[in-house]
This record gives C-alpha cells, sequence and structure tokens, in this order.
C-alpha cells in the first residue's frame, strides 16, 4: 500500500510540475499520524519493524544508485569545493542554530541551557543527501558539477556532523574523552579511504571472475551484499549506513559490469526508494501541540529560516565558475532523516523535551519539503546541461529528461527499462 | 549474509552439475540450528521477522515471475491433466500418509490415535510448487506441457489441501460444521476464479494507461503492489500467499507490458528468491534427536517412501500422450514450506509432539531436496525442448539453456540482464 501510494502521489506531483519526490513525502505526511493515522510509528511492532527495514533499504539502494553514477576521478576533482563547502556548512549552520536556539531562550519561547543551544545547532549541521540525490536523478543532472559538489560535501558533512554528536552526546552523558572521539574520527574517516582504495583495487577482478559464473544474478546478489556489508561496517564504524552505501556505488562504478548494474539497481530502487520517502514523511506528527502551538510555530520557522541561510552561505565556497553556487547552497538544505537522527539523541538524552522536539521536527521537514521545489527551479534556469564534466547524453528518462553517463564507459545496453 | 552465502553455494552446486537450488537449501541446512547455528528461526526477533518477511517476500516474487512466464490459455489447455493429477495426488498421498502412520502406530513406534493419522496423511497431500517450478526456470522448461500441468495441479492441489487442513483442523478442535467449511472452500474458488476473469479483462487497459505515466517505475510498482495484494487476499480467503501471487503473474502475462515486466521481476527475484530457499533450509532443526533418533528416523524414511509414492501415481493421470507422465508425477513431491505450515498446525493442535514432528520434518526435508536432482535428470533424459506448445526460443541465460516465449507475445527487449 506505502508502494502504490507513493507512486500515485509522485505522479500526482509531476502533473501539477512538482518532484516527485515531494508527492512521496506529501503522502507520507498524509498517511501517517497527523491525518489519517493509518500508519503509527511510534508504536513498535512488527509492521513498523519491517517498514523501517524496508526505508533504510530504499535508502541504501538509492546511494548505492547514486555511487554507481558517480565517477571517483570527478568527485576528487571538486574535492577543494566540497570540503570547503562541507566546512562552511557545518560551521555556519552549527552557528545559525545555535543563535536562534540562544534568542529564542533570551525570548523566553525556549529552553535556556547552553548544552541545550549546542544541541539544537548540532542538529542544524545535519545534512540529507537522500532528497537532493533524488531531485538530481529525477532531473538526469547527476553526471553536475553541482550534484559532484553536494555529494562529495555531503559525505563530509557526515563524518563532520558524526563527530560534533559524538562531542555532544559525550558533553550530555557528562564525560568527554578526547582521546576516545579522535579514535573514533580517527576510525571513520580511516574505514572510508582503505574501503575506496582497496575496493576500487580489488572490485574490477572479483566482478570480471563473477561475471563467468553459471548462475543467474550471482554479479547483483554480489554487488547487493557488498553494498549491505558497506552500510553495516559504516555504522560500525560511526558513520550513516548510507554513506557506506554511497562508498560501494562509488567502488562498483570503477568496474566495467557498471552499466549492467546501474540498470539492475535502479529497477531495486523503483520499488524500494519510493518507501524511503514516505517514510520520512511519516515521521511528521502533528498532533499533541495544543497551547504550545504557538511558541512551537514560532521556534520552528525562525530555526528554519537559520537552518536555510547557514547552508545556503555554503554555497559561496564552491571555486569552480560554471558551477550554481545557489543550487549547490540549496542541496545542502535538506536535514531529513539525519536530522531527525540527531533530534532523537537529544530527545534520548533528556535535553529536547516535548514541544522543542515538534520544533526541531518542523524545521527539518520544512528544510526536507522546500528542497525539491526550490532546487529544481534553480536548476531548470540554469540550462539543460550544465557544465559538461566530459559526460555524454545515453540515455533519456520518460519525461524525456537526459541522463548522463561518461564517454569512458561502457556503452549503454538499450533503453531495457524504460517503460 | 544470506543472499551471498545462497548465491556461493548455488554456484558451486551447478559447478557439480546439481540445480543451484539444492547448493540454497543446503546453505541454509548448514547455517541453521543443526550444524553452525547462525539463525535460528525458533527465537522471536526481530532478524526472524525480518527474514522471514524477506524470504516470503522471495516465494511471492517467484511465483509471480512464473506466472508471468505462463499464458492462461495453455493452462486451461492442460485442466484435465491438472485436475487429474491434483486429486490422485491428494488421495494418494493421503492414503499413504495415513496408512504407513497406522501400521507405524501397530508397530509401536509411533502415534496411535485416528486423528494423529489423519493429520500425518494431510500433511502428505501438501505440494509446495516452489521447488519445482524453481528447477523448471532453471532448465528453461517452463513453457513445456510437464510445467503447466504440474503449476496447474498444484494450484488444484492447495485448493484441495487448504478443504483437508480445515477439516483436520476442526476435527482437533472438536467440532465439524460443514456449513463453514462449504463456505470457506466455495470463497477461495470463487476469489480465484473472480481475479482471473476480472483481472484478464482489466489489467491490459489499466497497464495501457500506466505506461504513460511521468514517474519512473509506476509500472513496476504498480504490478508488485498488484501482487502483493492479490497474495494478501489469497490468504484471507484461506489460500496459500503463493496462490495470489500465481494468479497475479497469470494476469499480468496477458498485457502488452509482460515482456518488460518480466525482466524486471526477474532482477527483483535474483535478490529475494535465494533468500526463500535459504529460509526453507534453515527450518530443519536436527538436534535434540536423542534415544529416539532409532524410531525418528524409520517413522521419517518411511514416510517419504510413501509421500513419493503417492504422488508419483498421479503423474499416470496424465492424458497428453508427449508429456513425461514420471516428471509430472516427480513434480508433485515436494512437501515444502506448505507441508511445513500442515506440520505447524499439528503441533499446534497438540496432535503431533516432539520427535514425532522431526520425523514429519525429516520426510518434507527428503521430498524436497530430492525433486531437483531427480526431476533435472528425467527432464534432461526427455530430450531438450519438450513437446511444442507454440513457444519459440527468445532468449538463452548464461549457461545457454533456451528460455521459451509464445509466438503471440510482444518481441523479447534483448539480453539487458543477462551478465
Amino acid at each position: 500500500m506505502l508502494l502504490l501510494v507513493a507512486k500515485l502521489a509522485g505522479e500526482l506531483a509531476e502533473r501539477v510540475r512538482q518532484p516527485a519526490v515531494l508527492g512521496e513525502l506529501l503522502a507520507g505526511v498524509l498517511l501517517g499520524p497527523s491525518l489519517f493515522g493509518l500508519v503509527d510509528l511510534s508504536v513498535h511492532s512488527d509492521t513498523v519493524t519491517l517498514i523501517g527495514f524496508l526505508a533504510s533499504f530504499g535508502a541504501i539502494i538509492l546511494l548505492m544508485e547514486v555511487g554507481l553514477e558517480t565517477r571517483l576521478k570527478d568527485l576528487l576533482g571538486v574535492g577543494t569545493s566540497a570540503g570547503l563547502v562541507a566546512i562552511i556548512g557545518i560551521v555556519a549552520a552549527f552557528g545559525a542554530g545555535f543563535g536562534v536556539s540562544y534568542l529564542l531562550g533570551k525570548a523566553g519561547v525556549w529552553g535556556t541551557s547552553w548544552l541545550f543551544h549546542v544541541f539544537v545547532g548540532a542538529t542544524m549541521t545535519a545534512t540529507s543527501v537522500g532528497i537532493t540525490a533524488r531531485v538530481l536523478s529525477d532531473m538526469g543532472r547527476l553526471a553536475t558539477g553541482e550534484a559532484r559538489i553536494i555529494l562529495g560535501a555531503a559525505v563530509l558533512d557526515d563524518v563532520g556532523g558524526l563527530l560534533i554528536l559524538a562531542v555532544v552526546s559525550a558533553l550530555a552523558a557528562g564525560a568527554l574523552d578526547p582521546a576516545a572521539l579522535a579514535l573514533k574520527a580517527t576510525l571513520a574517516i580511516a574505514f572510508l579511504i582503505v574501503a575506496l582504495l582497496v575496493g576500487v583495487r580489488a572490485a574490477p577482478r572479483l566482478l570480471d571472475l563473477l561475471s563467468r559464473a553459471r548462475v543467474r544474478g550471482l554479479l547483483l546478489a554480489v554487488a547487493v551484499s557488498f553494498t549491505l556489508l558497506m552500510a553495516y561496517l559504516a555504522e560500525l564504524t560511526g558513520l550513516a549506513a548510507i554513506v557506506g552505501a554511497f562508498a560501494a556505488g562509488l567502488i562498483l562504478a570503477q568496474t566495467r559490469q557498471q552499466g549492467v548494474l546501474h540498470e539492475r539497481i535502479r529497477t531495486l530502487g523503483d520499488v524500494f526508494v519510493p518507501i524511503f520517502f514516505v517514510y520520512v514523511g511519516l515521521q511528521v506528527d502533528l498532533r499533541g501541540l495544543g497551547a504550545n502551538t504557538g511558541p512551537m510555530l514560532i521556534a520552528g520557522l525562525v530555526l528554519t529560516l537559520g537552518g536555510i541561510l547557514g547552508k545556503i552561505v555554503s554555497g559561496l565556497a564552491v571555486v569552480e565558475r560554471s558551477t550554481s553556487k545557489l543550487a549547490v547552497g540549496i542541496g545542502m538544505i535538506p536535514r531529513g532523516e539525519v536530522g531527525l537522527i540527531f533530534a532523537l539523541v537529544g530527545v534520548q538524552a533528556g535535553l529536547i523535551i516535548g514541544w522543542q522536539y515538534t520544533a526541531l521536527l518542523l524545521a527539518i521537514a520544512i528544510t526536507t519539503f522546500i528542497t525539491p521545489i526550490w532546487l529544481k527551479r534553480v536548476l531548470a534556469r540554469a540550462g539543460p546541461s550544465g557544465p559538461d564534466l566530459g559526460q555524454v547524453i545515453v540515455d533519456a528518462d520518460e519525461r524525456g529528461a537526459p541522463i548522463f553517463r561518461e564517454r569512458s564507459h561502457a556503452p549503454h545496453k538499450g533503453p531495457a527499462h524504460d517503460e
């Protein structure tokens, strides 16, 4: 039912010239506790466990697909910009979140403890690359400079966000062991570097070997298993699972089997990715506000404004002239499920309570909802193709939008999946 | 991990000229409680819930794929044989199970109550079409007369098995309401007929409409949602979920989009179907036998023999001269997950206890394990193509085995997925 509603809502959104992902998010909100209450994620049941699993699988497949469409060389080529965007985005968003929280506290409609402000600031640093990646994928823009900078910066953002979350969690627990923190951060960064270095060398040979297999679908099964393993290892080292999935996609993109894998992962994505976005929508709960509706709305909207400005300025760090600074800044805005995880940690630490959580959720929701609309508009204005980084148009999706692929890749095997 | 182990075990099996599905089943037994104990399905946890869900999804996708490769007209063409095979299979297997159980009771190594014998007989009637369908699919024989008779008979078997299970459960509960039983059976049969009649008429128009959609993958998402809905409705009316999935596949096979859907469902199947077969293997638990090992083994082996003979004779009912009677009989042998469900109901009713359950599991396991080996051997002897029922060879899998499709279908869109 979730899949069907998501796809139909996505189709409806496309018909009124909005991104399909927006329809899927709204479908989640409508099905969730705020309105129809058909799915209540706060109740622990097997169904909720399954939906959560399917959503995670969808997010992993999405980032695997994004990784498969990204060339490592191009990602490293925008390394300077991505690094600067990530750093400025974290600092500015943290500052904006912290400042807004401080001012709201002074105005008497918000918490006042320093630790609380730090937590609000930390929540504002997160970047959920899923939403932006989906808009770029829907528009056939994953091979553009904007997309590479956003994806690179989002990965770095996750490493930075991890550090902040670790520090803040330690502060909340009343302890701060610099050695343990440094170890955790080193472990996470070392995992990514080692996985990429080993993977890029070993994967092409391994996949060539697997291509000679006798059983059907061994290549796809190994690729999916490898991606799930990378997602698991990423979580073990403290990173988000989707960062591991993205790295797995990057590694698989370096193999000769990139073309056939990409087509088949798209098929998996068509079924599971929409469930992830409905799931994000399901997280929004507008019930139980009552008398605190006023302060909640004020806090939520001011936080939203600070959160948007804090990330928009990060786009200014882009050094490439041909790349839209505004598009990169907008691409970094959505907090999505990463922001939700941060806020949830704050609740579990006893720092964020009741309607303050709803206000944070509102800010996370708005930043997540406006990005598709805004980004689509800015990209459409920036022209049909974006800067040429060596890609050729080899395919077109159902709406005629071009799908890019690098010239050096194996020729695409025909429009087998376009319905 | 399950997916990876399953695929590698399948590849290993192929290398020693055994069906891949056998490797997947054995991988399940090895990973299960009998040996490595890495997965224990008897413990209730989120992981076990998820594995069960993934396995069910895999079984549903498998039967959907089988349905997509079957033409309704051809299935009806073998209706007489399928009906006779199903009836003889049920009567003979029930008789064999009941008789063996009675003789074992007389010999003092088994239960003695009449109701117990009835339950053992009922467990022996079930046919798990999944294993046979997988062997036929692996050999590219789904379009043959043998395959159609087996699939048709298995669907009828399920309706018959439902009746027996309902009667036996009512007997165990000490009540037997003929009116309620008749109502349930009528409901199940009416659902199948109505779904097929309405579906075959409505689906082509609906899918033509969906093909004009703007969002990516709407067609696939609707097809999968429809199949899951049919599986759910089948369970609601008392049938097995996989029967509903098979009916959904039959309906979708009548549309112009059959070709593209089949390719994309194959991709989903490559990831999820192996998990189902590992799951079946995981059900086997050889621990805790102790002093009862002797009686258990005797009972299990005698039951296995009766179960095999009871189904083999059903092949004699085939009226078509060009069709292998032996292959059809062998195809009906595996009890698989349907037999497990029957045995489980007996345990829950307090009729089957301790090592008697293990003996039934042994019989179910052996019938399930020998079918792939035996069927593959018999089919290979029967010649490369089987009787011509209008199919042409349009594709070949990785091992060069032909994949049949009907002449009237839309041309196949190239070997996009063959790795």
